[in-house]
């Protein structure tokens, strides 16, 4: 399915007539510091050399892993479907950041555990979870096909209605130890050097979590090229569908802004799928989890803001949007120096 | 007229009551790091366990400054004159950043060269422009006293019709002089470290820039102490007008977003006259200019943004703004785990 995919590389000339354009307004050149690369890579992702990337579309998917069953979080897995409520009745972080930034806001449950539909919460479960990744594979190929190209579908949708930037979230319980997984055997970094305390487990928990992504590694040892092979083995439902959502974004060249290690290790795997994604992705903050500068390392990204953040959902990207709105609009609303008649450039 | 000002301490009661709401909102406790330490320091500032900080008001002091004849400036004075023409007619970066986040704007001629009234900017004018600092005193202490009590006013008057953040900003053809001036005169850092290319000077003129400041902190001595001393000798009336400006909003409870150099210099100018001011300030960004590290090191502040900025003008503060609301919605809008129906705390 995923072959079908056709992203071209970014449109350098937008981004020249950008930078030019940038160059006449009424502040010292460059004064705008990283805000003006930001409007360039803006105008290089649209194509369009005055962005437009309003409204921004969140998309959440949620989904449940095997691998809870082993302790890894802090949380039992009932509490993914129990924040999928939360997120439907407007309660959760997510929301109310998608709020302030005047995002739509699509959550779907792409794989929560038990069978309940959701009110306000998009169905299209894959499984009712995965399965323990410690003891075989997470999905089988076609499941992480199938979840990869429902993500596709639902950021299409998105975008049909009218969105023009892509904030990809997640919710699982377990999910930072499938990603950290899933990145270790992608980058080659380091598991003991990547792994964290997820939603805030102890040291000797974070112990045995390294120690059961080693015995994942060496049981699947899957192709570190490979995305369908990789999230088969090791990912989540959710963590597919957000590969599925920024694949589409590229595809209709639309900037991503990046949360945190989940959602960034979802674009490592896109980039895997096709290269020319990485020129899509904008990384909004710097999460705590340490495995997400590798994350971002691997992508050659630099954060946006660096506030601590380990809450995922979207959450870090919706707090950066504001950053890209006010690039977007230095660009298409400041003078430049001969319209407000400023001879001393 | 300044010993007039009532500053009280923070309110450390209504951050504890804060800390506690935040540590049952439906997120894993700690994971929106620094956005729950805002939400505290608001909540302490404001006297409200549940801060409101909407809507901002952006207040932008201009005026000229006679140091800008010794050729300090990429620019010559009468862009002061320019400049606040084109943010009375909305094509500057603080009229766009303002409009994004839905601020009250108010511009004040607190000093500009010339005698043309400009529609739409406030005819506060103390004089045309200050002295060269070179060769006498920039102002008479009286004409400080006037220049800060004029802020002051000014800002009140933004908070009597709701403004409830208030985001300083300042223009004025050769102001990084002035306050790198000031800065070194009060915090004791060495010129040659905390002196910056501005709006886009060159080596050697950085070296004269360095130079002249040498020679009139030689030439006056300065009390490092006495905050009207200091802004009498080498200051600007904008500088003087937000120093008023932030006296005003720490009387007032209402936190102060700081943006660069020239502002963070005036707001330590203000905790010289009342050290229960520093509670009320938050730093918006860190600047590219050397001093306005240094600036923050005396009055004890991280910024929240590192964009590479050195515009001036509020612009930098206004694009924090949106974390600081976040924070502020977090807090007012979040479910608690009791309240979403979800019992794994």
């Amino acid at each position: 399915m995923h072959k079908e995919c056709v992203i071209k590389p970014c449109d350098r000339t937008s981004g020249e007539q950008a930078k030019h354009h940038i160059n006449q307004l009424t502040k010292p050149q460059g004064s705008l510091g990283k805000l003006e690369t930001l409007a360039v890579r803006l105008a290089e992702i649209t194509g369009q050399p005055f962005p437009e990337i309003t409204p921004p579309g969140v998309i959440v998917f949620a989904a449940d892993h095997g691998i809870a069953e082993e302790g890894v979080s802090a949380f039992p897995s009932e509490v993914t479907a129990q924040m999928a409520k939360n997120f439907s009745s407007g309660g959760a972080a997510i929301n109310v950041f998608a709020r302030l930034i005047e995002a739509q806001l699509k959550v779907i449950d792409i794989g929560i555990k038990g069978t309940e539909s959701i009110p306000g919460i998009e169905a299209c479960k894959i499984r009712e979870g995965t399965s323990n990744f410690l003891k075989g594979r997470a999905m089988s190929k076609s499941e992480a096909s199938a979840a990869v190209a429902s993500g596709r579908r639902q950021a299409e949708e998105m975008f049909q209605s009218g969105v023009k930037c892509l904030i990809p979230g997640e919710m699982g319980i377990g999910n930072t130890t499938s990603s950290t997984a899933l990145l270790a055997a992608l980058s080659g970094q380091s598991i003991q050097s990547i792994t964290g305390y997820g939603t805030g487990i102890n040291e000797a928990e974070k112990q045995r979590k390294i120690s059961l992504i080693e015995q994942s590694l060496a049981l699947h040892q899957p192709d570190s090229k490979d995305a369908m092979d990789l999230l088969s083995a090791l990912g989540g439902f959710e963590i597919a569908g957000m590969c599925g959502a920024i694949l589409s974004a590229a595809e209709h060249r639309i900037p991503v802004l990046l949360d945190g290690l989940i959602c960034t290790t979802s674009a490592c795997l896109a980039v895997l799928i096709n290269p020319n994604v990485k020129e899509y992705l904008i990384a909004g903050h710097l999460s705590e989890e340490p495995g997400h500068r590798a994350a971002l390392n691997w992508l050659g990204l630099e954060p946006l803001l660096q506030m601590g953040l380990r809450l995922g959902e979207g959450s870090g990207a919706a707090l950066a949007y504001p950053l890209l709105q006010s690039a977007a609009c230095m660009i298409r609303e400041m003078a430049t120096f001969e319209q407000a008649g400023i001879k001393a450039e």
